[in-house]
């Protein structure tokens, strides 16, 4: 994929407002080839009518969002969560793209040394059944200020710790810019994951952060070296899809189509 | 100090509604036997006069906040933020504290890397001046959330890296729970710090966070394993004073006294 524009995904999350066929046909009028695809988009139509409508546009699908959550306070319910993660394994599988993107989750309490323990856990219990399905677990390390309420695996570094147990084929790591920009391990991080690296996500960090949550801004309206950040992916071998991945309420609030334009604009000159 | 509430300080910004006068005065009624000083409430009225109300009272300083904000985008700007470090540092030292807490400063563009830089620099000039008047800096890592706009160090790691090249009478950190809970590496760099740990600072982190800044909680309210934390910085040495900074307007907006009473509960519960 020489061309930069031929990498360009939209990850649902920042048309949130727009069901799956929307994105989709979104995604044809802007002539943007790729799509990630969120769980509780296709739970809306189920899995058959999501597969048909992302088949029939002729799209791209460059990950599900999301697998995960693996901590819980019981066993019983650690299980409940594996079930939940196989289900998301076969949805990536029929919809024909072999990366799911794994939020690992919060502790269920103060201890979380423990929960990193169970997201180890999890991991390792979901790769077989990940891999027979041939798709791969791509850890996400998500920012610090989500470790209390999101995942407990909050740097590179630990998201290569864990991927560096298996194969690259079973599982590893998704780079999002958001997530990992301030880390003085970054670039060190992203080199040790050569090789390793399954996707790679756009957005920009604006000052001040409107909302903890809802807060990414649009490329080239933070402080993140996005461009710098991509060579470096690059050079550890990653030329797959690169998902805008913006999750800010005034965004949301924007018609669709506008948004797309301006995703194109952007991506063109800050990624 | 082998009694928890020996130890007990008040960071001013805990009670910002409060004058100098008002804080202190606070302290001794609530018997809290240290209090943190914050430079704006010293410029209210006056270092002779902060320097008189303090020393009337009888209570012991465990530190300024702050020094630091080094990086700027020219040299000249750098020297004037250097100048205004060796007045925080007069301060210190005539308010009777051996420590003057660093928050190092945002970078003034994207190079987050020459900003990190910029601020090994302005240490490395700060240090004869402090020690000529008998002042240890304290680097204090601030959360990821804040690299942004308030600190390039992020990690108790950067922030150990750098002191390292000093002796502990020079340079040391300053561990607060709020900003390093979550790092994976916590316990390990806390060993490394051994020594030179000069502060140790306590609130909590509630979910979901209320604001970015202003969204930290009351001890015990949180996630935070702050006992362990504790006993993490006393193996590692450090004996002295424990620094109540609770920034949330919720608590600023309550009556002092009674935020203070409340602090000492939750101090002997939950430190």
């Amino acid at each position: 994929m020489a061309d930069l524009m031929e990498r360009l995904s939209l990850n649902q999350i920042t048309t949130e407002k727009w069901s799956l066929k929307e994105a989709v046909d979104g995604c044809v009028r802007a002539e943007i080839p790729w799509i990630s695809i969120w769980r509780h988009k296709i739970a809306e139509i189920g899995l058959q009518e999501s597969k048909r409508i992302v088949k029939d546009a002729g799209l791209n699908v460059s990950s599900i969002c999301r697998g995960g959550m693996f901590p819980a306070p019981t066993a019983k319910e650690r299980e409940e969560r594996l079930d939940d993660n196989r289900r998301a394994v076969e949805e990536a599988a029929e919809l024909g793209t072999d990366t799911l993107v794994l939020v690992c989750g919060p502790s269920p309490d103060r201890d979380i040394d423990t929960a990193r323990n169970y997201v180890e856990e999890g991991i390792e219990k979901l790769v077989p059944f990940a891999q027979s399905h041939g798709v791969k677990l791509g850890i996400e390390p998500l920012h610090p200020m989500y470790a209390a309420d999101r995942s407990v695996i909050n740097t590179l570094g630990q998201a290569n710790t864990i991927a560096e147990k298996y194969s690259p084929e079973q599982v590893g790591v998704v780079v999002d810019v958001f997530h990992v920009w301030w880390d003085p391990e970054l670039y060190q991080q992203i080199e040790r994951a050569a090789g390793r690296i399954v996707g790679f996500h756009v957005s920009d960090w604006i000052v001040p952060v409107p909302d903890i949550f809802k807060g990414r801004g649009m490329m080239g309206d933070g402080v993140i070296e996005i461009n710098r950040m991509r060579q470096a992916v690059e050079q550890a071998g990653y030329h797959g899809p690169i998902e805008v991945e913006i999750i800010n309420q005034a965004i949301w609030d924007r018609p669709g189509d506008e948004v797309l334009r301006e995703i194109k604009e952007r991506f063109s000159k800050h990624v």
